[in-house]
C-alpha cells in the first residue's frame, strides 16, 4: 500500500516537473530517523542512511543512489527502476549520473517560504556543494519549493483514500461522543472518551495529543491554541469540538457543535440557532465556488462575506487550509491577503487538492460555534468528505 | 519533569559555551512539528512556531526570542529568563540582542559530521543570513558541532534517571519473555509477545518496530538489520535478542542470550559456553577500563583483543555507541579507527556519558551470541544500569 502511494506520487512528480520545465529534481538525505526531509515520506516510503541522492527528471528517470544494504529496500518500492549502490562515496556515482543527464537546472529541496519544501539541511546544502565541486552541476541548484508545493496539495488516489479513512473514523468517533457528552462533565472528561476511542480505532490525533480534541462548554471557555479545562458543560451551552485522526499516515480535520437545552427548550435559542445557520450557509458558500484555476483567497472571502454580513465579527484566521500528511498541509490557504500569509492566499485551486472549510463565530453567552468540513477539489467543483453538518446537533 | 530536565541542559549549555570560548551559541527555528531541529527537545521541550532565536551565551545570558502566543509557554519553561514576544518580525528583537551581547561568535546548528547537530534547515541559514545582512553578525556564524556534541553526550542527572528507566522496563520485559519462550515458537511470535508487553508498560520500542525486538533463533537466522522471521526455535538453538524501549523520550537498549537444551543435556554444550563467557570477559574488560579521558578506540580495542584472542573472528561494528533520546545518540563512538567511522573513535570519555557495550560473535552450528549492556561513565569508572548478563539463560 505505501509503495503504491509512492509511486503514484514519483509519476506525479515526473508530470510536475514537465508542467514546470525543470530538469531535475535531487533530494539529499542522509540519516534520516534522526533528521528527515518532508518530502521523503511522499516519494520514497522508508529511511536512508548513508547519503542517499534521490533524481527525478523531466524526461521520466527515476534514480536512487543510496548505501548498499539498502539498495534491496529500494527496488521493492517500484518506484525507481534505477538503483545504484555504493560502498564507499556517493560522488562518482552521482557525478557519473549527472554527467549523463546533463541538467540544465537541479531543483534542491530547500525553501524560504515553505517549512514543507525546506528539507536540505544547512550541512547536507554544504556537503552537496563539496560533492559538486568544480562542476558545472554546483552553479545550477534552484529552490525545489514549487515542485514540492504542488506534489503535497495535489492529492492521488491512494491519498484520497487514506484521508477518507480518516474523515470516516473522525465521524464515527463524533457520533459515540454526541451520544456520551452530558451536562455535569468537563471538558476534560469529554476529551478523555475521545482518546480512549483513538485507542480503540487503533489511530492518532490529527495534531498533538493535548488539543485534539479541542472541547469548548459554554460562554467561558476559551478558544484557540490551549487544550480541554476543567469547564464543567451546563444546559444552555453550546458544546464545540475540534478534532480530527491520523489513519495511515493521513490526518482529518473536523468541528462539530451540540447545543445542550435546558429544561423546557425543545430546540436552540435563536441567537444559537442564527449563529449556527450563519456558518453553515457560510461553508456552502464557499464550496459552491471552489472549484480549479479560483484563487483561495477568493474562496476565503465568500465564507467571510457570510458571516459578516448576518453581523458577525470577521474571524482572525484563514477561511481554511490545505489537509493530507498533516493537518495543516501544502503551500497555499484560503485566507485573506493578510501580511502573515504571505503568498499563500493567491495560490490557484487546483483538481485533487483537499482543503478545510472552517469559518466560525462566537454567540455571546453560548458559546463558540465553529463547523469544518473537509472538501477534495474536483473538476466538477467542490466534493465534501463525509457528510457535513447541516443541523445542530441537541441533547 | 521536562522542564528540570531543560533547565539543566541549559545551564550545562552554558558551562560548555564557557569550556570551548564560544561566545553565543543561536539555535534559529520555525514551525518545528513539520520540520524540528534535534536539538530543541532538549534546550526547550516545546514546539515553536514562528522564527524564534534561543540564544545561550557564554556570560551565561538565556534569551528566547519568539512569537507572541507562545510567550507563556517560553516563561514557564523556567530556563530562560529573557523572553522576548514579538509581533510582525523577529529582525527588531534579533538585531537589539546581538547589538548588546557583541558575541565574537555566534555558533549555529549546521554539521557536515554530526546529523544530531546539523537542525538548520538551508532556508532558515538564508533567512538568517538576510536578517543579519549588513552587520558585522552574518561573518561570525561557526558550526555549534562540538557545543552540541557535547551537551547530548553528557547527561544530566533528570537524563540519566530516565535512561534507568528505559532499562529497569526493557530488563522486566526480558525476565517476562525468557519465561515465554519455548522450543516450537518462531521468531515473530516471541517478537509479538514483547510487542505486548511494550504496549502494557505503556512505551515504545527503542528503534523501528519491525526490528525491535530481533530475534535470532539457532545458527540460520539472519543476524543484522532484518527483523524477526518463521524460523522456529528448537532445542538445541541460541536464542539472542536485541532489544530496548523508550520511555518518557529517553531509550535503552540490551542485548541477551539463551540456550534452549537438549533432552538429556543439563548445561550448555562447551563452545556455546565459551562463546558466552568470552562475550561477557570482553563485556567486564571493556568496562573496567572507562573512565573520563580514555579514548573510545582504546576501549573498543580492549573488548575486540578479548574476542580475537579466544579465536573467534573480529566483529565488524564498534563495541558501543552512546545511548540517550535516541537508541544511537551522540558524537563519540567506542569503536575502532576504520574509516567509516570518522573521527568518532577518538573522543575521549567523559563523566556523565552513558555508552553501550556489546561485543559479539558465532558459535557456528548453534547461533549467535551478542549481549550488550548499557553503562554510565563516572569520575570512578562505569557503572552498569541494570545487573549484566553474566550465566547463560537455560531452559
Amino acid at each position: 500500500m505505501t509503495d503504491q502511494l509512492v509511486i503514484e506520487k514519483v509519476t506525479q512528480a515526473i508530470e510536475i516537473l514537465q508542467e514546470m520545465q525543470v530538469d531535475a529534481w535531487l533530494t539529499f538525505v542522509r540519516e534520516t530517523p534522526a533528521s528527515g526531509d518532508p518530502v521523503l515520506p511522499l516519494i520514497y516510503g522508508h529511511d536512508l542512511t548513508w547519503q542517499s541522492a534521490l533524481i527525478l527528471t523531466r524526461q521520466g528517470e527515476r534514480i536512487v543512489i543510496l548505501g548498499h544494504f539498502e539498495a534491496e529496500t529500494a527496488q521493492r518500492t517500484g518506484a525507481y527502476p534505477v538503483v545504484i549502490p555504493y560502498h564507499q562515496s556517493i560522488q562518482p556515482a552521482l557525478l557519473e549520473t549527472l554527467d549523463r543527464l546533463q541538467p540544465g537546472q537541479i531543483a534542491v529541496n530547500y525553501s524560504a517560504n515553505d517549512v514543507l519544501a525546506d528539507g536540505l539541511s544547512h550541512g547536507m546544502y554544504l556537503i552537496l556543494q563539496n560533492l559538486l565541486d568544480e562542476t558545472p552541476w554546483s552553479t545550477r541548484l534552484i529552490s525545489a519549493e514549487k515542485i514540492i508545493a504542488a506534489l503535497r496539495s495535489r492529492k492521488t488516489p491512494a491519498e484520497v483514500t487514506r484521508i477518507q479513512k480518516a474523515v470516516d473514523t473522525a465521524l464515527q468517533i463524533y457520533d459515540q461522543t454526541f451520544d456520551y457528552a452530558a451536562p455535569g462533565m468537563c471538558e476534560q472528561e469529554i476529551a478523555r472518551f475521545m482518546h480512549d476511542k483513538l485507542d480503540a480505532y487503533g489511530v492518532e490525533p490529527a495534531w498533538e495529543v493535548n488539543s485534539c480534541p479541542a472541547v469548548n462548554a459554554g460562554p467561558d471557555s476559551p478558544v484557540g491554541h490551549s487544550g480541554p479545562t476543567g469547564i464543567v458543560l451546563q444546559a444552555g451551552h453550546i458544546l464545540h469540538f475540534d478534532f480530527g485522526v491520523k489513519q495511515d499516515d493521513y490526518c482529518s480535520d473536523i468541528q462539530r457543535v451540540m447545543y445542550f437545552m435546558k429544561p423546557g427548550e425543545t430546540r436552540a435559542p435563536e441567537p444559537v440557532q442564527h449563529g449556527f445557520d450563519t456558518v453553515v450557509h457560510a461553508i456552502q458558500a464557499a464550496a459552491q465556488v471552489m472549484k480549479p484555476g479560483v484563487l483561495g483567497k477568493d474562496v476565503d472571502a465568500v465564507a467571510r462575506k457570510v458571516i459578516v454580513q448576518a453581523g458577525y465579527p470577521e474571524y482572525m484566521y484563514a477561511t481554511g487550509h490545505h489537509l493530507g500528511r498533516l493537518a495543516h498541509d501544502g503551500a497555499g490557504v484560503l485566507g485573506p491577503e493578510w501580511d502573515r500569509y504571505g503568498d499563500a492566499p493567491r495560490y490557484p485551486l487546483e483538481s485533487g487538492q483537499v482543503y478545510t472549510i472552517e469559518p466560525g463565530l462566537v454567540v455571546p453567552g453560548y458559546g463558540y460555534i465553529g463547523i469544518e468540513e473537509d472538501v477534495i477539489v474536483t473538476e466538477a467543483g467542490a466534493k465534501f468528505l463525509g457528510r457535513p453538518q447541516t443541523e445542530i446537533i441537541l441533547k
